[in-house]
């Protein structure tokens, strides 16, 4: 370690990071210790008021898009240069934690501060984003904020939409944008030279390994699938096995099957059913009807094609005498992490001998988007229990610090590599 | 084939059997070919004068208990000979068919009428019984009638039942009783020499094999069980295969392996799995909680024993990182036939050269109930495609035909056998 990554160090405070968590964590506060700051809310507006006014004490500049993604920026000493940036969000679901989202946009803030404090300069402008609506709790989809910034969606569209509570959000998008007066202009789809985003695992993982940061490998691809199975009705009592089709029978063996055939000794397949439905659901009547759905997530696309044919394979071979229907009802594109921000990240933390390892993300995250723009990389701390989108998530102070000390010196690094 | 049997044969009447069944069909006709004759409706009355008057017609007394269980005699030649009984029940499902229980009336009806019309006196008298409410559809329990009979179930506790409409079996029953003036009582409990029910398969096997009549082997026994598997809802995307408790994947893997073990040879285990409900049910939720319903039958009381041990001990071994509880609901003991009347039926069919096969009831009769009482047989005829309980439940005339010619011969083969 340096010097001048010393010096950084030595400016990154956990407890002011945990002082302006908890203060966060006031806006929007339940009852039961958790958070609904749903965006576009009140409190949404009051949370990114906040954290725009934290960061004009520091010098930074303000910047706003026409969604509401807020951009926080330290000035580099290469103006030509593009920003390296790093957050999450802030908005939470309706009865959501204190850490999802809130977490990656202050230990952002608490590594530039650092790196602020330092007097180090870096070549490329050091931006903190709060991307609007991670969460699509009121207004749908997920990741609205950084889809529309990166074109996946668009603006129009975007404020097309309703929210579960009736409101349009033509209307309550311009008193957002108010919200934070002062704000200079960021337009879409402006180019970055890195982006980094800190979160909660949302998963066990890392806690019950004992492990304090996760470099994220990839964020996981994710296919839905609905599946079929039809048979014929009969009496339990009257009718043999040999003149059954029972639909309940081959859905059974078909997902047992693929149960089965998806165990991988990494463990880095998820095949998950969650919904299964027997028709017409009478212990006396042999089932003619189930329909289920399947979840399947991998970090690789070509993995995910091959489970794929897999599963329509294994379904028809099982079907014996229904009939099966399998179809793809939608999915998400696995996102590749840039292995050379990994290998920093993973870097720093042996460096500031922090135990951690490389794990998926099982999760989307607004990282998701931003591979359509730039190198991306992203820092997992652990979850309790793996609990999350529930008023008990909780994290340590201890991890939120480390992964500040870790994305500070990675942004430096980061920043010396590109200008290199 | 003796001449006396030639004799009963040639008075056996197809015609006037099929326009029997025609006639009793048009009582509670539906619009859809089926028939609504619930019991103590005034149309399940009529059905019962009806026979009754044919019986009378015929110079046999009229007798009932007091639950309306119906019994038309024929005397035998000595007065203190038990009475050798056959029938069924002229109740009917509120959407019922044709043939359900008054087949096994109106084949008795004919086999006795032809006995009569041969002028072959038997030494024991003849009945035919028209059981109760055997469908149990208005007043529950299925079978009232022979329950009561056989002492099953106590009269008061069957008069406090209320029907599904509000009536009061208390009320109805007078009415029920009154409408067949002049019958002399009978007592309940009163012994028989013997029992022999003649029903519609209400399965598909005697049809899709081409088998005109069934000889039942046994009516089997039932178990039902309802058994919980409860794990932990888990993220689908962040949790990995080993840190899950997925109750959806233990359940199926407990219900596929007792399927596989469960797959006897002779294919006379009924195994069922009609009820399976996920909780919470969302696709990207791991199921915490699995509620699933088994329904087990077969002939044979000690295979039941072996089965449900079997049960019990497979939820368990395969219940991983689960919990799984196995209740036992309820259940029916099997009935077993007299085999030395089975063998009069079967010999009787082979010797009228009636392709005919032993053959398990999947469902319970009023045969259930009567082997309290006496020795207990039962012939099927093919139900089309299985299918009872429905309007569109049919049979064929010439296999209602080689019923009651076989219960015909059979009548007097027991009678003389009873009389050595």
């Amino acid at each position: 370690m340096n010097a001048e990554v010393k010096e950084v160090m030595a400016h990154v405070s956990g407890e002011r990071l945990w002082e302006r968590l908890m203060r966060l964590a006031e806006i929007g506060a339940t009852p039961k210790g958790g958070v609904n700051r749903q965006a576009f809310t009140p409190e949404d507006a009051e949370a990114r008021v906040l954290v725009a006014e934290w960061a004009r004490e520091l010098g930074f500049s303000v910047y706003q898009d026409d969604i509401g993604n807020l951009f926080l920026r330290r000035p580099g000493q290469d103006a030509s240069r593009l920003p390296i940036v790093t957050g999450s969000h802030l908005d939470s679901q309706p009865t959501g934690g204190r850490f999802d989202g809130v977490l990656g946009v202050l230990v952002a803030l608490e590594a530039i501060q650092a790196i602020n404090e330092a007097g180090l300069d870096t070549l490329h402008p050091l931006e903190v984003v709060a991307w609007m609506n991670e969460e699509g709790s009121r207004y749908g989809p997920v990741c609205m904020g950084s889809s529309v910034y990166v074109g996946r969606m668009q603006l129009d569209e975007a404020c097309r939409t309703v929210s579960t509570d009736g409101a349009s959000l033509a209307d309550e998008l311009p008193h957002a944008l108010a919200a934070v007066g002062d704000a200079g202009k960021r337009e879409f789809g402006a180019p970055m030279a890195a982006y980094v985003e800190t979160h909660i695992e949302q998963g066990p993982v890392l806690e019950e390994e004992g492990i304090q940061l996760g470099v994220v490998s990839g964020i996981q691809g994710i296919r839905w699938f609905q599946c079929e199975v039809t048979g014929s009705a009969a009496h339990a009592g009257t009718t043999p096995r040999r003149m059954r089709r029972d639909a309940g029978r081959a859905a059974m063996r078909m997902i047992t099957a693929l149960d089965d055939e998806f165990t991988d000794a990494e463990d880095s397949i998820r095949f998950t059913v969650g919904r299964f439905s027997v028709e017409p659901g009478s212990p006396n009547v042999v089932p003619d009807r189930v329909t289920f759905s399947i979840d399947l997530r991998h970090p690789d696309t070509a993995t995910l094609d091959v489970l794929t044919d897999r599963i329509k394979v294994v379904c028809d071979e099982l079907s014996g005498p229904c009939q099966v229907n399998v179809e793809q009802t939608g999915g998400v594109a696995p996102a590749a992490m840039a292995p050379w921000i990994t290998d920093i990240l993973a870097g720093v933390a042996s460096d500031l001998g922090i135990f951690h390892k490389h794990i998926p993300s099982g999760a989307v995250h607004d990282a998701s988007n931003m591979v359509a723009v730039c190198p991306v990389a992203m820092l997992f701390i652990p979850s309790h229990e793996g609990i999350s989108h529930n008023e008990a998530e909780s994290s340590e102070p201890e991890d939120c610090r480390a992964a500040a000390e870790v994305l500070a010196s990675s942004l430096v690094r980061i920043d010396r590599q590109l200008g290199e």
